[in-house]
């Protein structure tokens, strides 16, 4: 066997595992009060414990920016009182959320009288890989708690000490109320390869969820043996039609690229048809540029703002996370169709028109997580959608699309009461 | 590039997949009556071409038998007119099932106005890759269809003829309806890398069901870089608790063994409390026998069954898929649910009780696909369940669970209304 530092590690990785599922099998049967009291002790502590959890936040910002980070991945970093004071909120509203476990979602009766339910149940053991952002660690510990799963964490290595402050009060809170211990567990340590050994644990753990960058996710996906759900890329769309209200669509496509254009819900690509640009493009990308934002556009949008960077092939491609647009002119809602299916990442788009067939036919057609009409596509987001709050935004078809709340972390079961029946 | 026999198969199944995308983006605009108008054409077709197709099986059997296949193999490869007219019945319930793609399944509004609704959409493009069994060729073709899904179909070498005569015929009778020819595919090789090809295309696949034994099942996620849901393993159990109806527990529990042992939702192992042992098992286990089932019990079921056979640790974790059963004295409910968390394969288990408490507790406790009290656990199935057909029994927690009927071949998307919401 051993003893190097890889067989420790195995090890470490295979216990915490164990006590998980131990955890889990108990949870699956918490009544939904003791839950929620669980969940109201946890917000209780974050607000008692606001000083102490944002000065080792503050070492965590030091360091990120002597390594440094960029301003969007240190913005992402920060925990703020505010921020804290909204991951005590986003805790109270899962608390007061119904409670998915055990609901019979419906039940029929076959000819031969047998009668069929669906039961919610917890999937189990879920691992959630996310990088930086310690401000999830309580929505997620939230969330998976009051669906009755076991949870392991694993954070960004630049926000370890603030993640383990945190994870620690949480499941310190949660056990006054009767929650197991296991029931949130923190990996302690930054190495990597402790990803690698809990996604070979296909017995174990039911799910993993990644949240972060592609590149991350890509390399969490081919090492696991275990189910992913992937919040990845988000190149997010609007699309201004030619019938608009100019000052609304100014106002949501300003929101969507300038109120936080770090996160994956932020618009990076805008499309103005083109019967419209040279109104609305001038002073719009004005509006921008005074609040810094850099324009990188198609040559017809260089033709009306000549100030504008030209864009290249690879902008249209591009999540930028920062203050950077790419705007195209387009001739129809045909054309906005097809440049959001070949350039966009199916999270969430939005068009601003006032005309009801374009509406329904963007709705219909555009094949993203969410689809707005006439609203900024950073509504894309569990405590925006109700859920209290979100384990990410997943960005795939299968299982969970979108803001993954409650339901997402549930599976179900078909219940069957019969009186002798046999299959003939 | 070279022209070797490895870049012909990579071409051929780009080209199927690529046809499977556009029809894709057709399907998932059609309208419900066109849809089910196609699936009636194709249960005719079926019908109509019985004694063609009957003919074509007796040469797969024939070939099956000289490659010395089981009987349970041969039994699932069998298209007997039977099956024939089921597939035809199976298309025409599919054909009476709501569309659920454009369900607002619900819609709700926030206060700030937006109106929030999650909507049915098609998965897209299918890969279904299964052993033998060609009746479940149409149950296939006619699920994907419904539900807007375009489906690539690799069956089990064994039946080849069989499903390439069936794909043919389903897919022309589907045509004359409207339906895009490529909507419905098949590989038309035996060669395995085949799959291995379709298993990288995640750009192009954005499901994989697969359904099979363990071992294929492994090498399918094994190779797979898009999300699989499997069809692997049945370990049923079926506990006959003190507190019941022994005439009843006689038929449901003989059901589950004998009415076609060779399918996954079949009893493999046989719990008796120790109350009621003795009174049981020495009929039940002659009228096991009388049927040729081998009977392999534990040292308690040898005291009172002396002709069984003894059982060795390995029986407790085997799926026979035949006439054979191991049976297990247990001293309580505790233990029966220990011995189904341990052994069980979370398919399908049931207890046979006339107790409520123990009902409920079973019901609960036991983490399976289906639970059944008091019925058969061959009724694990989409048609018994009414589903018109299925595509499998996924034998996993996440996104499908259990019989695979349309719903699990969708996704949702997001939609969302409002008028000029901003976010703050």
């Amino acid at each position: 066997m051993g003893s190097g530092p890889i067989d420790e590690i195995t090890e470490m990785v295979q216990r915490i595992v164990g006590r998980a599922q131990s955890a889990a099998r108990q949870l699956a049967k918490l009544p939904s009060d003791l839950k929620n009291d669980a969940l109201m002790q946890m917000a209780a502590t974050l607000e008692a414990e606001e000083a102490a959890l944002t000065a080792l936040n503050v070492r965590d910002v030091g360091r990120a920016r002597d390594n440094g980070l960029s301003s969007a991945m240190i913005d992402r970093l920060r925990l703020t009182p505010q921020r804290i004071r909204d991951m005590a909120r986003g805790l109270r509203e899962i608390a007061a959320l119904s409670d998915p476990i055990g609901d019979v979602t419906h039940m029929w009766r076959r000819p031969n009288g047998l009668e069929i339910g669906t039961m919610r149940v917890p999937l189990g053991v879920i691992a959630f890989i996310y990088e930086s952002r310690p401000n999830v660690t309580a929505d997620a510990a939230g969330l998976c708690l009051k669906s009755g799963n076991a949870v392991i964490l694993r954070g960004g290595s630049e926000s370890i000490q603030s993640n383990l402050a945190l994870s620690e009060l949480l499941s310190k809170a949660a056990a006054t109320a009767g929650i197991p211990g296991d029931a949130l567990q923190m990996i302690p340590i930054i190495d990597r390869r402790a990803i690698f050994e809990i996604l070979k644990m296909e017995k174990g753990v039911d799910l993993v969820v990644a949240r972060g960058g592609e590149e991350f996710i890509r390399t969490v996906v081919d090492h696991s043996r275990i189910p992913v759900i992937k919040h990845d890329k988000g190149l997010c769309h609007t699309y201004i039609d030619d019938e608009t209200d100019l000052a609304m669509a100014a106002s949501v496509a300003f929101n969507a690229k300038v109120q936080r254009p770090s996160v994956c819900n932020a618009m990076e690509t805008l499309l103005v048809h083109r019967d419209v640009a040279l109104g609305f493009l001038p002073p719009f990308c004005d509006q921008l540029k005074a609040s810094g934002v850099e324009v990188r556009g198609c040559p017809k949008t260089l033709s009306i703002v000549p100030w504008a960077v030209a864009a290249n092939d690879d902008d249209w491609d591009s999540e930028y996370l920062d203050l950077i647009l790419s705007v195209k002119v387009v001739d129809s809602l045909d054309d906005a169709l097809d440049h959001i299916a070949r350039h966009g990442s199916k999270l969430s788009e939005s068009i601003i028109t006032t005309n009801y067939q374009k509406a329904r036919r963007f709705l219909h057609e555009v094949d993203s997580a969410a689809v707005f009409v006439n609203a900024s596509t950073r509504f894309t987001d569990g405590q925006e959608f109700g859920f209290g709050a979100e384990l990410g935004i997943s960005t795939q078809k299968l299982h969970a699309r979108g803001p993954m709340g409650l339901e997402s972390l549930t599976s179900l079961k078909y219940i069957v009461y019969g009186d002798g029946q046999i299959r003939e």
